[in-house]
């Protein structure tokens, strides 16, 4: 089981907002003739100046929104940490669990013996989280003893300026493996709906030509390609 | 010169996409499946009952983008201090004023005397700033003479969930009067866009039949119809 | 086991500062010749008036920070969607959970059969953790298997306005119970620290006298006396 | 008339609430403990490490609030773009105007001729403000006449990790003059508050040692005594 990504909603045109609501700053005219005059062309090299001069507020314009299924509960709570986001969740309060499973990290996966004992200590679980339902505790205390690795499904919405932090941070081979597929899966949607505004994006390694962190992995991204196929 | 207001973009299929979110909270389904299943009358009710419960955070996937222009600075001064919303706006160090105005207050055109002296006070204070700009004074530092009425444009990005909250406030008759003409017209744009979404918003007297306010009016809306054609 | 809270620092002289940060939007006077002129009789019949006229903003302006303990990762999980906070938490990525422990909700907890089934779980979760990392599993994949009301640590910060809205939300008798706890114990504290600020806080019932929720609980609280001692 | 800065109220021992709130992401130990053991030392050189790793949101658990006097309404309006931060300003609604003034930029005051412009322009403005408040005009509409460089007075809080952004920005030579002046004042005071927090802050030719704008000044600072001199 792996996350799955859905880009349910976006702005239309965003490219062509972002460049507008940039050009205002520095423009005489209004934001209506100046989209007007905005070719594709003019819309991508304007974008890439932004980028390279910093400028970023203008991104915020953009919105996207996601629907995640597959996440562990361990990555959601990493993920709700992002507060310039909005965020509906499956509740466990209302929500019964029966029937739901546990995501399981590759490297238990590719371990047998840790997969036989992380399968039946899922299985317990839940076969646990049942039985105290049957004994009158409440979903929302019986889920208590469900793994942290409980999938979870919930609906995001991110502006585009936000989302190249978080691809900046979330796909850095240094992040945790799951939350860096969430971050792979989205870009590679917004990427599709606005090339021109996530064109470049990802940690410092792609985006400046050389590793920021303080700890490198020592393995930086080739490029793109590489990281868009992790 | 009255302020002039465009919405340039806004979340594809809105109320759809918030009422998706707002039901993922509740069910063992993914988001994908509940928006194939949510028809037209689902989605109304289901977002009038989450308005009536104060469930509005699924409010927030809905962004929204407005051009605006004809406005006062005295006016963009207080609707950037609305923080969760972007902005972006014309910069009077980069752009020069020649050529631009000064926003009149109704009270000052309807009184023939304040009238004459507004706008003469207004022409001296551009002849002013051109002749600061002769004299070498940088654009930057000439502005300071032009009037707080001086006229500006702007991008603005917000979700449904911080325009019920700006409609509440701003829409209230003792609001500033042109603050207020910006959110009437703004609530104009996003009820033909969204009409499930913004059916019901503005002020207590509007959204729950009595005024909470420390200090009433004493006049409140008979309804949505005279607030909207205020 | 249950949440310990440390209300570990504040904005020193609290009430007077929120005080002084209101009256300058009404006064021809600075911040400074305001605070020297503040007795403790007017700030505190000052803030009264600010909170009943709905003036929240000046509230911000006192900050409050809290180590807690003995959390559930399923209540932190619920914590840190409040935005408008800082919160640094201990890492399961960074930090072994072995000696660590699960809440137990008192629900399980008065349950005889309940009880056992929740020790035997927990206490295999925490076995099968350690079997995997001497397996070779990294903790951060590990920690997947340990159940979702584990133990967690955080210090918290937030502001004065924010906390009224938390203290309204989560001390509410429809709350999950571990996070009305942890709302309990930061109130008492920070009605210790700052009493003229948060003398009247909690949910509707409580400050407005009469429930405004969708779906009452049936049994408003009595006052102040009963929420604190709850 | 210069923009006057007072440090009206800061978090107690900052450095060290910083540094237990960081030592907990990645320690088996509460914050009482942490806190407990946290030397000046120790936490001195825990913060550098913090800093130069990027582990910047610990930062936040420490908020600074400030009076600023004499800082004009088109400094104020930049300002509160700072989305992240509190403000309680003077109102122009509710404060009437008359006796106050406008600041006056040193390009305008170091050139005879255009100094004596501005005085009678803004003399002028004021003459016609109050003229217009005599003829029935509310203040808050006089107030559209008088010069955007009216001084406005207002309490600001910004939590440390906020306000290294906030340094990195405004410190930058390329910034506006008087909005450079007021963080310059800023981080003289904080310095003198969290002098382990604040000891290195600015933009990136100090920060970094090397510029990092997309258009350069062409003249980096030498090192904080320069900037903090300027």
């Amino acid at each position: 089981m792996a996350v799955i990504v859905n880009l349910i909603a976006g702005t239309p045109d965003a490219a062509r907002i972002v460049a507008a609501a940039a050009k205002i700053c520095y423009s005489p005219s209004g934001a209506v003739d100046i989209l007007d005059g905005l070719t594709e062309d003019k819309t991508e090299s304007f974008l890439k100046m932004l980028r390279d001069s910093g400028h970023l507020s203008p991104f915020e314009h953009a919105s996207y929104t996601f629907a995640v299924e597959g996440l562990s509960r361990v990555a959601s709570h990493q993920l709700v940490r992002h507060r310039i986001a909005s965020y509906s969740q499956q509740s466990q309060r209302y929500v019964g669990m029966s029937g739901q499973t546990c995501i399981m990290p590759p490297s238990v996966a590719q371990n047998e013996e840790a997969r036989k004992l992380f399968e039946e200590q899922t299985a317990r679980a839940w076969a646990c989280y049942e039985k105290l339902v049957e004994l009158g505790v409440q979903r929302e205390d019986a889920r208590f003893i469900l793994p942290h690795g409980a999938e979870t499904r919930l609906v995001m919405t991110m502006n585009a300026r936000e989302l190249h932090h978080f691809f900046a941070l979330r796909l850095c081979k240094r992040a945790q493996w799951e939350i860096l597929e969430l971050a792979r899966q989205m870009l590679l949607l917004v990427r599709e709906a606005s090339p021109e505004i996530f064109g470049v994006a990802g940690p410092s390694c792609i985006t400046l030509g050389r590793c920021t962190e303080a700890h490198p992995c020592g393995s930086p991204y080739s490029g793109m390609e590489e990281m868009l196929s992790a």
